[in-house]
């Protein structure tokens, strides 16, 4: 199963709706199943180094099935992936990456949120990924 | 000046009602002013390699303010500019990136399509780049 | 559909046979419907610049959905995809590369083979993806 | 004296074998006495990022001639090589990379695996390294 553009799309509106309601400027990105891009929006005023930490965002969550502030648990010094973001290219370990999952709970994409403090990336990524079943 | 975010959006959206017009499968990315992704969607079975493509073409168009169709007249073999895709980490030099202008004619940012022969994917740019002013 | 790791062996041994039969030396890989890596071979003795290669030709037919050997007569200077090869972090657009799909016609991924002329290439890339089906 | 792809799949194997008792789904990557990749297998299901990091457990055990999880305790802040993860277009520095020896003590190559905590990897490459000799 993969996501289809309008999930994708109903997802980043979803997000774009929560951060409007919490006044913030946020880059949502959605991937497939794949980890391939399949929708972006970057709200006015949203930071630009923050397109690309959308991005990976969703991809690392999807990459490794897990919100991304969970692999950062994992990847700090001392801890078990340390210095994992240096594989594929880079990827993100802090919050705001968080998986998409059909109605009967197959994994589908995922969703990357950057713009903000990582509570508040978390919390758009998270209201984008309820709009799905 | 520069692009909105709804502005972007109702450019992706004239795009991706005239491929679906045209049952065409299309990669479409926005740019802003300074290059930098706005908005992107990918429609349901469209080409994975067209999600690069179609931010390419639309970096390009706003990188040098011509069509992306211009440019590649210019890289031609024994043309004056051949060869410039090696810069900026990679151009696209065929059709399917065109300027965003405001009513007034300042250019607010590019579109890129990509994910069918490059007639037609110049042809969802264009229609894209009609629903501004 | 996506290809399981069990039909990607296949392929690959069906590929190393004809190989084999062919006194060839070649890199394998193939790639699932999202374009990531399921299973390589590099024969003892093939060309070690061949293995980024296989790859390459892997992604880019299912980047574009084509033999990688279509893409690079749309790629000739003059043709309308020329320079197509700037995407995507560097396509491969000679033969050796083709589609795999299951029995019922889904394109369930690729495989890419290098090491040879690009029509031994081809041979064995297509020896590979006729084990499936 | 080099591992053939002979070796190379038997080593596969036994870590798929391994992996599979354990209800693992792993990446699974073999380089050669150069660090080039002789074979890769992806199981069902197993992280997409971990394509990646299998490779490039892999190249870095062989890299430096040390099981990765070694290089890690030397990399960690404060320590020796810190930072080294930087080299080489990005090494991986947790177990789960080792190296591949003849019967005669000669290394050979090296096996990386990733797609489960880190000591499932390293028991899991331990056990496709024990395939040879």
């Amino acid at each position: 199963m993969n996501i289809t553009l309008a999930q994708a799309q109903q997802v980043v509106q979803a997000a774009l709706a929560k951060a409007q309601d919490q006044a913030l400027k946020m880059n949502i990105a959605v991937v497939d199943a794949g980890a391939n891009l399949v929708a972006f929006a970057r709200m006015d005023g949203a930071w630009l180094g923050s397109v690309d930490i959308a991005m990976r965002k969703a991809r690392t969550a999807r990459f490794f099935d897990m919100p991304t502030g969970e692999l950062g648990k994992l990847s700090q010094p001392g801890e078990s992936l340390y210095g994992i973001e240096h594989s594929n290219g880079g990827l993100i370990s802090f919050p705001g990456g968080v998986l998409l999952q059909s109605g009967s709970g197959d994994i589908i994409g995922a969703i990357g949120v950057s713009g903000s403090s990582v509570e508040n990336d978390d919390l758009v990524a998270r209201a984008g990924a309820a709009a799905l079943g």
